[in-house]
């Protein structure tokens, strides 16, 4: 990828439970992260979500997660390796079936909420997220979280051939390592449009972004992951891939 | 298949609970039905019993259910034609996603329990299975009920050019439209070793049943469902299986 | 009851997932049938709606239903009668667990979406439901639809000795024997308020109704339906609302 | 409790799956840990579980849990405390809902796995079990591990006005806090049946047992959890109970 692209999760209605703004948000996206049932959706609203991804030309990629509907994966399960890997062959496997429906497939590979969390703390369990991406096809990329130093990550993707791509955040203050300043803290979450244009431009043009410790960190970002919660947070996508199409 | 195959539902176990003797089955049987998730098994207990499968080259079908495990997927759901659709590209693709991580492939289908009842007795239920299986890989065979005429079935399976595998019962008695009579009803099941390698050698030689009504019913059985519940199934499951090694 | 009373499906949130107007509607009713984490729920929304509930000084019903999230619990499940009774048993007490932390308890029991229909249809299911609410106390009343001849419900419930409270429709078309018009009809769903707002001032005086058929129905009603999904939805009730204060 | 009682998990069935000897271990307990259908069982495996133990006079203890039927809920799932107290207000509730069915009731509470452990490691989660248990029926004593020194333990629940019951283990060695050794340890569980005897014998008479660290440890213990998964393990069941009684 030569520019950033942007990400979201997606497909997160379950049942009949409608969660977010996908007819509105999927415009926008480049990538579209897609529940794969563990922690939000169902077969019938995968497929719905795989459809209008696929009309709109956005990569599908798998958003596999911890199996807890009523946490919605964002609870920390403690899974062995083992497990964990099993649990993402049988999202990756369970979203591609539905893929060969709509004559689409997968490009990538993203974890969800606590796995997500889990897997960028413990190389265990990234090690199984890659065991398992590297068995299903190792030519889907990782997606993950980029950090002041993304050595560690690298060097665990070599021996599985994996490509992994890193994301950064445009609404979110950052900690001289890289890591995310913690929604507690007060400053945490940019909400002013001109801020989060300004972080985002940073991360599309290489440019580093000041840390809460007020140093300058550079984030090695290939994509950008954006929400669609909201009318108000689809402006704010709208935005960033106008300022996106402007800079490419 | 020039000859009568052996199926058994296998990887019925679930989380910490053990259920069937896969071990000692498995090597009598060329043919594995595998639970994808929806009323047994797990992801791990998957992969698990693929690699049984595979040590002892026996061909993987999955073995997809209505979501129920609490009933083991005896029960049956009131789902539309695209929620079974759905559901079985579903649980299809995570066991297809589960083989590659053993160097294996899905070889066929065979639904479960109350879902594989509602398809025999509802036309839009077997042609959503079909659907299903059509959009996954039109190369595998469906497995399902053989009767006195299985006309309707070949033709609803023709436009998708899905190969169908007929499964008889060597232990069940039959009425003349080739179901099966009630477990309700005396004599509808045989217990008799004798009786039971009787049954199956008329049904591998192409020779008719007696019915429950005292006609004689002809079956075109590709393969024969067989139990491995307990020591004493596992000895008739040997003693059929020596059966068709002579016969062959 | 004197007079009609308002009930409403409410607390069918799950986890991360909102649904219905709660807050807007729980001013209006008499009777709030919570869901008990079948179809819908789980253990931190049932609080949450019970607390509502308790506020507003609304009678809390149970609301029991198949184990179905995906499908609401609105997909018949072949269960047995005892599998219901059980399951009714257990969905009770859950509900009656929680309304200790709040100081309230029970006051009547409604089964929900296709446990309902199915109660309504075969009487050994609705003898399932009775025996359950009998065991866990007999001086809760079961709601169940009022029909032309009430006669049958009322026969199973006496060796009980339990309480039924009818329900009837003010927004749907009924047929001669009390059945309400399938939604698949023309006319079935009455969306013009001031017939609506007239059908509520009929059963609230005990006036007949027009059937599909063009006969006088006589529906002996405890209680009316009514939902909030919507604004649109919650205007209705408050209008009805404010009938039956003016008549009361 | 002047004497030590036996405890035990029961009812860790689900659906079709059998587990345990609970016919067989049921006879030699004083305390039944009936599982909720959280980590095992379903509402009428709870119901023959009831059945079984009233039909023993032994008390019926509800056995919360993570809702993690896969981990057999001995994963450690990060929840909030809210929710931890809401879930256990459920499974209580549920249980006793089943209770009446039987014409028996809830005597105890002891959390099943990964809760259990997480609260005696955790002391908001501790207190969130204390409080679900308060509000549910104060008169519930909570069950909990002995440890060397259980004042902390007991100051928490002197608010609430809870009784404690302490309980140790027969077949565990032990650490100078009173932590068990883990199973990863060579000695950490004791196997000969004499020494088996003897460590219930010790915490029967209050006498002290030696550590793994080689000091005296000793335990207020007010129940002795034993296991029933094998005939082995029932016969251990049957001396240690022997004992008991010739101590009583």
């Amino acid at each position: 990828m030569a520019r950033l692209w942007l990400n979201a999760d997606v497909g997160e209605s379950f049942g009949h439970w409608q969660l977010g703004q996908d007819g509105a948000l999927m415009p926008y996206l480049d990538l579209a992260n897609i529940a794969c049932g563990f922690h939000a959706s169902d077969p019938t609203n995968m497929r719905t979500t795989l459809q209008l991804a696929h009309q709109h030309n956005v990569k599908i990629g798998a958003h596999p997660a911890y199996p807890d509907l009523v946490g919605f994966g964002r609870r920390s399960l403690a899974c062995t390796p083992a497990e964990i890997e099993n649990m993402v062959l049988y999202q990756l496997g369970a979203l591609a079936g539905l893929c060969r429906a709509q004559g689409t497939e997968l490009s990538y590979v993203k974890p969800h909420g606590a796995l997500y969390n889990d897997m960028m703390r413990e190389p265990e369990k990234l090690v199984a997220v890659m065991q398992a991406i590297a068995h299903f096809d190792h030519h889907l990329p990782l997606m993950l979280m980029a950090k002041a130093n993304n050595q560690e990550a690298r060097e665990l993707a070599q021996p599985f051939g994996l490509q992994l791509w890193f994301e950064a955040f445009a609404d979110r203050a950052y900690h001289d390592n890289g890591n995310l300043v913690s929604r507690q803290c007060p400053g945490a979450v940019l909400t002013a449009p001109t801020q989060i244009i300004e972080q985002a431009r940073r991360l599309a043009l290489g440019e580093p972004l000041m840390t809460l410790e007020g140093s300058a960190l550079l984030l090695q970002a290939d994509t950008l992951c954006v929400h669609g919660d909201n009318p108000e947070s689809i402006k704010a996508v709208a935005a960033i891939r106008q300022l996106l199409d402007n800079l490419g």
